[in-house]
């Protein structure tokens, strides 16, 4: 690859100790110096790995496997989700792609727990499963906006983390990503939903009242940071004033996590020479042979 | 765009009377006489098409909208089914794209009606739905396996042309592609999945004792064809030897399908110059104030 991050970028953005939202540059692109024409390159670059290894992780599941990745995509309005989902994971098979988004509660999903609807949406054996909001909305918009006693919302982030450990658990990778944007960086995005006639459907007045929330949001954040980032399932603080650098992160990070898994090919649980002979029986004279050769001339091809 | 097709791809493709199924050369590539280099370019300008409207389609969904559209993939093994998806549909955004693949009941979905799991995968409004495989299994493996009476069977036909009539009554475009290979061809494809290692795990043993089957299976499709290709929802046989054609043809249907909807941008159904003022009144002094500037720059851009 031509370019790289000069530090992992998963160690720059990974919540630690201490860490403290207030003091985040969002538009600071931690770990690459290489500027927006080099990432898209190298945003391209990783989307041929990415989709390689998310196909290894699709046949690992169709063979038995129990293993799959969730993205977590949390942010505010405009903090660039569905960019995310689809310049990232645009990039691969939607096969193998799970996408789920959480707005408001249908009257279906009211009746229930809040981790119903979640349960229900997590990701089966080989796919990298996304969510466009989550769980964690339970510690944001229901907590800014009261929609539960305090002393119940107290209870959630223990709640939270005993969740995602137990995804973690049933051989599910966890990245929970949090797409940071500045209070200025917002204004300019909402002003250009309004500016332009293709983008009005994106814009909802009530996105004016959670912006006049704005400090009370970044609390629950800072708090969110501070309660459920674990070692099994760590937070990412993403700056994401420059889409190209949050969407280049974010590819990287869910490269990481597939990388990690040391992806091989799924042995055959048949005997492949006699599935062979088996086959060239089946040919018709008056038809093109099965020939094995074709096969094997890719296969050379694909090896350089 | 550079090249088109000669003829409507629709016309050519569409199952009309008298439709014989065996008469099919599955290597031609009607419509299309400028092969495959300029078939490649020709699918990402489509592409690019493709993505503007299925936007639109996602926004009116939003916004109220009813309308959907449903693509049907039918094809025996090695067909192409997986291509179609990942190469046609992957050049959209994976949040419009609602994918379902229907393979053998699982326990529960055995103790329903064959048309319940259909009937839960239908495309929400807005949304692209895509079904590999699909209901007409029912006439497919389900006939040719004699998995249910053949007296039950013959009333699958009626009771399918009435499922896709209701489909559509609730405004669901319904494109039904059957992707049609040679016998030659297919055997080519499993014995590239024998020899690649990294494709083994796209193949089952039964796939051959399905290949054994051939002729009763084209049977099947033809009387298919036949008794279910209705004017609401008609039938499209692809010839699928040239992988590249019929990717390209099966994006040209889609394509034609989102643009008879006459797709627009949603009117706003708020006051446009109010939330302007309300938003410029939520800018910080701390901070880059909300420019609308911007925006319309942005808009003049896309108008070019």
């Amino acid at each position: 690859m031509a370019h790289d991050f000069e530090t992992p970028v998963a160690d720059l953005l990974r919540v630690g100790d201490g860490f403290d939202l207030s003091a985040l540059d969002r538009r600071s692109t931690p770990g690459w110096k290489h500027g927006k024409k080099a990432a898209k390159k190298a945003l391209t670059e990783r989307g041929e790995r990415l989709s390689d290894l998310q196909e290894r992780l699709f046949a690992e599941g169709r063979t038995g496997g129990t293993r799959s990745v969730l993205l977590i995509l949390q942010g505010l309005d405009t903090a660039g989700k569905g960019g995310i989902v689809r310049h990232v994971l645009g990039m691969v098979d939607p096969q193998g792609v799970d996408l789920a988004s959480f707005g408001v509660p249908t009257p279906e999903e009211e009746k229930h727990h809040h981790l119903w609807r979640i349960r229900r949406a997590l990701p089966k054996p080989g796919q990298i499963g996304v969510f466009d909001r989550s769980h964690y909305e339970q510690v944001l918009v229901v907590k800014v906006e009261g929609l539960e006693p305090a002393e119940t919302t107290a209870t959630r982030y223990d709640e939270l983390v005993r969740f995602d450990q137990k995804t973690v658990a049933a051989d599910t990778t966890v990245i929970k990503v949090a797409l940071m944007v500045s209070h200025g960086e917002q204004g300019e995005r909402l002003a250009e939903r309004l500016d332009r006639h293709d983008k009005h459907w994106k814009y909802n007045p009530s996105d004016l009242a959670t912006r006049s929330k704005w400090d009370e949001y970044q609390a629950a954040y800072q708090q969110i940071f501070e309660r459920t980032s674990t070692d099994e399932a760590p937070w990412y603080v993403v700056p994401a004033d420059r889409k190209w650098y949050a969407r280049l992160a974010v590819t990287q990070l869910l490269l990481d996590a597939l990388e990690s898994l040391d992806l091989t090919w799924p042995e055959a649980d048949f005997d492949v020479e006699e599935q062979r002979r088996l086959l060239t029986a089946t040919a018709r004279s008056n038809a093109k042979p099965a020939k094995a050769t074709k096969g094997a001339k890719k296969k050379k091809k694909k090896k350089k």
